[in-house]
């Protein structure tokens, strides 16, 4: 294959996909290759025997989610509420305790964990999401982990161990594997440009990032993306080389190459360096993308008859303190053909379980499920997993992380434009980084910078 | 090209020489790839005009460096005294110090150096060197950065200002930058079975690792191992592709495709996970790689008729407090037939020079000279430098640094044999990691490693 373009985008996950569309609709040329024989990334569905879609990477969607929420409705793809009835399940010392909002009532932990919150939220509250290494505190934030910060705030660590339940599922990492201020910074992005970001819409279920799920599958939005950009996107067409000159780049791989005027890139920062860039990428934006690896994140679901906890109030929702499990949710299809439910297992977690024999890890996560919600978890009819860190074109999930020091020496250059090329990809986006709304809002503002560059 | 032999070798740096020169003299047949033009990875000659050759990477060579030091005899490259008589200046606040030792005595510092100097040797004598994570306080020290590790033990920020000048030419970084276990690893592998590692054998001249260099420039000894392997090293061969069969494996890129029975990885973290691997590195392997990504060093170096220095007493070596060179050697070949200057500009100097002007760059660096040796260093006859961050096959250096909890969480996998490839490059060696010792020490084991799985 040889072409000439306007524009190459570098991966079809959602961003790419967008980037392509607001190209095409601007009446540019462009084509969008992807490595993998799929669009979407770290989107992806997972079709159950009996043709119940649910998803085995990014699922959900909330408030303040405008541009996917957006998106998916111009695409004709419905959203239905996460179920969130009943009594969530606290998991501790072997006890379950049922409890309703986004903290569980353990008076050990209680006090330290109100004051946590209360302090990220008013320091997430002074970290601009377009420049958090311009916060007040930058430095100092940034120059410690967040479990140090954990340290020198709670008089219990068990504290740090709960909150590890909310921090697992976004970062896929441990507290010592990011920054104060990247957690921060992430906070602050839980929001749009009228809705400051704050820790209860990043982890809460009802109006929060959990709060509700695409009909169908989230996967549905880049089939139909990629459907209207048809040929215009390349499958298993893996980028291994972009040599930029005076007045064009030339994209290359296996499948052949393509020149183009400028390209964008939407694929993580661990993938985006292992192109063979010629000439090198800009010291700034290489030492950034290479201080910014996965996280490490496995979804693991058991499927039921029915979602027989419902009848029980629970809602599935459930905290664990202990185990490879630490937070679950029910995702259940909306129609209640199925009972579903999800764990998380993610940073450490997925360090000492994720290699294991799939049966032992199985029964440890139906094992968890047990915990919270009663022994007929422990029968289901399917179990279905996805780990992201071994997915050749992901490296990890759900989102790129940032350890200390990283955002204040060098953040500055993630969405630098170099030379022709153009940054986009969830980890690029102000608001929700991490998620399908970075995404989508990444791939247009990259498109915008192209077509203006055009 | 197409090859079956017993082992292939991915890179031709040092490590990846030893390791071939290792399986060769066993009688194995071995094919070493490089992706440049030129052997040495790290380790690369410059010559000045007037025939003198100097080096642009690794240079010294010191006391319990055994193995790069017995290879370099065998190899018949001699050695010689780096220079260390008279007067070390120390530049701070516009005023320059004359010092003898390794500590300039700048009274506001010394408390605070002492404590810091004491307890860096006496915390890195409880590193294990081939076993960082199963330190006695391993998750304690891997918790902090080396920054915050100065914050809670000194009195004057200004003291870790000062170990910046020892540190920046050791891992290319700031403090925040690695985790407080890391330097201490590498302060415990300052040395070899019978000499425990120290700060001073680090970091000192005279008896450390700054204490000789190598006549005709270490590059030599590359040079000559791959004279001995001779066709075994294929130059302008970047390997892309690694896949693992049952009973074999097969190497490949634009070169063509080398079928071998064991793979050697010989090159940095950063450009091993750039291979694509099929099937993907394990994930314990493929998280730790991604979280070492390499420091930033650049060398700057301004060549005189002489070495006008040394007629007023100093040694050329120099420690500064403030701008773009926190230390500065003299590296004037040893027939005195021209007088050299060196610079280290790294981290946050290397951040905020690097990308300027070359002529801004030098005029900055020279300044930085005059103010420590006299104003004479400002009218250089030559002047010329290395950015190892913008070398494509490199990425940075002079070593891998590890942030904040990845030793801890992740550090066990670093000489993983990962089926049929085994890894070696200096980041892999116990005893001197970031070196060309620990790049002979590595090449040594995954050579043994090879031979015994064959």
């Amino acid at each position: 294959m040889e072409s000439t373009v306007d524009v190459a985008v570098i991966g079809a996950g959602i961003s790419g996909l967008v980037a392509a569309r607001g190209l095409a609709e601007a009446g540019r040329s462009v084509l969008v290759l992807e490595a993998r024989d799929r669009v979407g990334g770290r989107v992806l569905n997972h079709s159950l025997p009996n043709g119940t879609v649910t998803e085995a990477g990014a699922a959900f969607v909330g408030p303040t989610q405008d541009h996917i929420l957006a998106l998916a409705q111009e695409l004709g793809v419905d959203t239905f509420p996460e179920y969130a009835d009943g009594d969530n399940v606290y998991v501790s010392g072997g006890h379950a305790l049922r409890y309703t909002g986004t903290l569980p009532p353990d008076l050990l932990i209680l006090p330290d964990a109100t004051i946590v919150h209360l302090r990220l939220n008013q320091m997430a509250s002074h970290v601009p999401v377009d420049a958090p290494w311009a916060a007040p505190k930058a430095a100092e934030w940034d120059a410690i982990s967040l479990h140090d910060w954990f340290r020198s705030t709670t008089f219990n660590p068990a504290t740090e161990n709960l909150f590890l339940s909310f921090l697992e599922p976004l970062i896929g990492a441990e507290p010592q594997d990011v920054s104060l201020l990247y957690f921060l910074w992430l906070m602050a992005g839980a929001g749009n440009e009228t809705n400051p970001g704050t820790f209860d819409r990043s982890s809460g279920v009802r109006g929060g990032a959990q709060d509700s799920r695409f009909v169908g599958g989230s996967q549905l939005i880049p089939l139909r993306l990629a459907e209207k950009l048809g040929d215009r996107v390349v499958l298993n067409a893996p980028v291994r080389r972009v040599v930029q000159y005076d007045d064009h780049a030339v994209v290359s791989g296996e499948f052949g190459s393509v020149t183009a005027k400028r390209v964008i890139v939407a694929v993580p920062p661990q993938l985006a360096v292992a192109i063979d860039w010629d000439p090198v990428l800009p010291a700034a934006k290489s030492v950034l993308l290479r201080r910014m690896p996965m996280g490490a994140l496995m979804k693991c679901a058991a499927v039921y008859p029915a979602p027989f906890w419902r009848a029980d109030g629970l809602s599935g929702m459930g905290l664990l303190t202990a185990g490879p499990v630490r937070s679950m949710f029910d995702v259940s299809p909306p129609d209640g053909s199925a009972g579903i439910l999800l764990a998380f297992v993610g940073g450490y977690r997925r360090r000492d379980w994720g290699d294991r024999p799939l049966p032992e890890r199985r029964d440890a996560v139906l094992a968890a499920f047990a915990e919270a919600v009663g022994p007929r978890a422990t029968q289901p009819s399917g179990y279905f997993e996805q780990d992201w860190t071994t997915e050749r074109w992901s490296t990890g999930g759900p989102v790129a992380i940032t350890g200390v020091g990283t955002i204040s020496g060098y953040g500055q250059a993630i969405r630098t434009v170099t030379g022709r090329v153009h940054w986009a990809g969830t980890e690029t986006s102000t608001y929700w980084a991490g998620y399908m709304d970075g995404a989508v809002r990444a791939g247009e503002r990259a498109s915008a910078e192209a077509l203006a560059a055009l």
